[in-house]
């Protein structure tokens, strides 16, 4: 285990399946939710990229922590925590949702699950979303609980995730559609699965109910995957950046609001329903965001390692905006990143200039997802 | 820089001192609040122990943000999230506060510091507090602003930081009380200190209002350090737990309540005010706690690193707690730890045993603090 530059206490949890990551020779974390995300192995990220594309992979995303609403106001709190109109959810199935504040500033990204009537899952990005539901439930004084179960998504990601899925649970688990989840036995006790992930390779998410089972979901997984040329993996930063998943505090934070994102259609503007933060959205959209997330391929050879943000200039040197995830891309054979730009610039095909910490000013464009 | 352990992006935030951290010859970081925190430089922890207990350092704790409280109902809100009485607080004054949820678990123990009638800071530990307050706010309709301005408090700790910061900002610095602060000029602008700091060592935190100035505020308590024997540095495992300081999520998490982290003189029961938790807490205290946290000293030689708690037996072999974080104390020539004990054991001096992960069976005692 490499752990040199991160320092170890239990403020940083591990996950139910960290032994089986050491195991299987992790390089690197990073921290979410307070948790360790696997972020290296012992392969490269274009290696990982390729494989992730034709085959399958094992992912430790239990950092994805739930937060359980439930009760008899758990719809009415849900549904006042996010624009997306929820009324036409159906239990079994997810939804991606803006979560945001009363400045309409984007707080989180979570998926919802609807497990019952009375009871959601939101799947939540790195912020302390518990806290905003219970200050909510406190302060509006609801009937509801607001928790965060002992679940630990483990992710089987990729093509090949199908047809292992299927040895291993039955063919049942083929017809869930995307976003939609049922329950498959495991070691005798009904889990929940979901067809989704981080990836736009396709796959599950076995949202794991009881860490001390975790060792042995890798393991049953990990055997079955022999014949499928599985590997432990982790959200490939060219994949996601190719594909358009964006990172809550990386590619957005408080200070952008869902329009800014690309959320319009997930924001409702209606009278059907209040939410925190309506007010607010209704006059930013209004006048339209001043800038939006936007696909962007720049070259100049490699990029370094954005561990800061680039900036991003006009073809005229104007600031415009700042790579905040880029790599190269060893399919498209140039640099792909997501910047949030300026209005004005932001249509597909604008030309514009990257600056790398290297020094370098890289011409590149604005381009549509997926890249 | 060494970061092999810890993947870098936006999404966990450099400080305004990173740069010079990492001139310093940073070796680890661990991340709290989304943000860098020098873990370790050059020198050994016991060798940094013992300049921090005779000389002075300089640490980043940025990580420490501020979540401001402001406008006409903002007392009203930070007193409704503490069961710590706040009417006596004066402006310029500084209280450690419990911050609690509905169940009375803990959710952050941060520094209240009282800016105006009706603007107070939160010095936060590692938890969005931000999302709490702001889910209050909103859910009881209260005329408040919650922010995190752009604060990123700069610690000057140890015996010789009195002698360096009178040198810097004149005589008066030395009149301020333990957890009062004052105003002070840097560059040219009004910035506030405190004599405070997450050491027993005694010292000044600088509540820097302006990220661009953080280079050079640092390179000016450097510079003038010289003569002092300053070095780079960062909250110190041995003395923090010789001096009971705990660390929210490792010693305690919402799991715990506030009389369970010995913070009965802080909770207020009588009905002077209103707070989140009130009844769940009084509840509790009628049948008094079922652990608490104690100081441990045990035996066995060095122990390993405390990266996962250290499960604890009573003599005869009961499982009464676990150590949290523990280390060797050079001075005491024993190691110490923090860890809740059980009700019935937590006495001083009563012994126990404590299981390290090399598989040692180490004899130990409970024990006061200052250890």
């Amino acid at each position: 285990m490499s752990t040199a530059g991160l320092n170890m206490s239990r403020r940083i949890r591990r996950t139910p399946y960290t032994d089986r990551v050491e195991y299987h020779g992790v390089k690197g974390f990073s921290v979410v939710n307070h948790m360790l995300l696997p972020k290296a192995y012992k392969t490269s990220v274009e290696d990982d990229y390729w494989h992730l594309r034709s085959q399958v992979q094992l992912w430790d995303v239990a950092v994805q922590r739930q937060i359980q609403i439930s009760g008899k106001d758990a719809y009415r709190l849900v549904q006042f925590m996010t624009p997306r109109d929820l009324s036409d959810v159906k239990i079994g199935e997810c939804r991606y949702i803006p979560v945001i504040d009363e400045n309409a500033g984007m707080l989180n990204d979570p998926v919802l699950l609807k497990l019952a009537d009375d009871k959601y899952w939101l799947s939540i990005a790195d912020s302390d979303l518990l806290l905003w539901a219970k200050g909510l439930k406190v302060g509006m004084n609801l009937e509801v609980q607001v928790d965060e179960p002992d679940v630990s998504p483990l992710a089987v990601q990729g093509p090949l995730s199908f047809g292992l899925m299927s040895d291993l649970f039955g063919s049942n688990i083929g017809k869930l559609g995307y976003f939609e989840f049922g329950k498959f036995e495991i070691f005798g006790k009904k889990q929940i699965i979901a067809r989704s992930g981080y990836s736009k390779q396709g796959g599950f998410e076995i949202y794991l109910e009881g860490s001390s089972y975790g060792g042995s979901l890798w393991d049953l997984i990990w055997n079955a995957g022999q014949e499928y040329d599985i590997r432990p993996g982790c959200p490939n930063l060219i994949e996601r950046i190719e594909g358009g998943l964006m990172s809550y505090g990386n590619e957005f934070t408080r200070s952008n609001n869902p329009l800014e994102c690309g959320f319009n259609s997930l924001c409702h503007f209606g009278k059907n329903f209040d939410y925190v933060g309506k007010s607010a959205l209704i006059e930013i959209a209004k006048k339209g965001p001043r800038k939006k997330l936007c696909g962007v391929k720049f070259g100049g050879g490699k990029t370094p390692p954005c561990g800061q943000p680039f900036p991003v200039t006009s073809k005229e040197g104007l600031p415009i905006g700042s790579v905040t995830s880029g790599i190269y891309s060893p399919r498209l054979k140039v640099n792909v990143g997501m910047s949030m730009i300026k209005r004005g610039y932001w249509g597909n095909g604008t030309q514009l200039v990257v600056h790398t910490p290297d020094g370098m000013a890289r011409e590149g464009v604005v381009s549509k997802f997926p890249l």
